[in-house]
């Protein structure tokens, strides 16, 4: 599987209407196109990708919402449709395991670190000033852990958990974009050095 | 300016409801995802990209909506807030010349023939089989227009269209993806070019 984390420093971690995705959801719409980036292509899903959002907004930070493109059903590609998703996970009880809301999509208590453990798997951390990564062969992606920010990025304590663990720090081109586009560019990376 | 050009088969021509952009709005949301990916950065807008969807569904078709990046006003990166712009240009009256409805967004009657005269540049058409994007040298599309498909992709009489004017077929990457998604590829590439 690819695995993908991001982290939500703002979003709001209880139920929330679907109509203010941007504000009172704490930027869950950020989120949204990240799951929709990862887990779409044409007509299908990518079945061999993972997606994490960790939610640290009020009242009961942290939790984090498992996307699995193996399992997941009911999801279109639209905003609304995957914040209806999490949304459902929201209002399930979150405990120190996961707990299915919605098939292929589950929920648990914990923060990046949970992840970071319960994967032990190499880190691929984006960041603007990251080596380009078409400067590197960009192959064998199929057991990495991609960690994304939001529009505030990584806060130093999550960098410094990145930093202990085997990691590496890309960008995916010259200007500073949003994690949606960064993870469509990782993708188009992958499928290139799988199919030419 | 860069000019994109997406064809929104069933997107409808009136004023439409923010709550239901698949269904009820005739797949809305592909267009306000295309908008995103061709305007926003990180933390910014791109000023030297024009956006043009055509509306081909119910009651009024066909219509154009312009998203001017170079005075675009009130644009948030999320399919909602992208999608109320739409509709407040819809509630115009549309005509056979552009009639703004906020800042940075108008309206007119017309196809996608409309465009092409209007604009005289060469075209590159976006099509799962076109010639690979990294095979070319990617430089110098600043006066361009690029003209994608929705989930239906074009119709023969929009191939037609193309095949009459000076064109080109690209391709930018080995699986079908999502419109959105190409556009971020494509940025990323002419990104590239300037600045590599």
């Amino acid at each position: 599987m690819k695995n993908f984390l991001i982290v939500g420093h703002k979003a709001v971690t209880e139920t929330f209407s679907l109509n203010d995705l941007p504000g009172a959801a704490g930027r869950m719409d950020i989120l949204c196109r990240c799951i929709n980036a990862a887990l779409f292509l044409s007509h299908d899903l990518r079945r061999d990708v993972c997606v994490f959002i960790v939610l640290k907004g009020e009242p009961s930070s942290p939790k984090i919402v498992r996307f699995d493109g193996s399992m997941v059903r009911y999801l279109s590609p639209d905003e609304r449709s995957c914040a209806s998703l999490i949304k459902k996970a929201l209002e399930k009880k979150a405990q120190d395991f996961w707990t299915e809301s919605t098939a292929g999509v589950s929920v648990r208590k914990g923060d990046m670190e949970a992840i970071i453990k319960e994967l032990e798997m190499k880190i691929t951390y984006l960041r603007e000033d990251g080596e380009d990564i078409r400067a590197k062969i960009f192959e064998g992606y199929s057991n990495r852990l991609f960690v994304l920010g939001d529009h505030l990025g990584l806060t130093e304590v999550e960098e410094k958990m990145i930093s202990e663990c085997e990691h590496e720090t890309i960008s995916v081109g010259p200007l500073s974009l949003h994690a949606d586009h960064c993870i469509v560019l990782l993708h188009n990376e992958m499928d290139r050095g799988k199919h030419i």
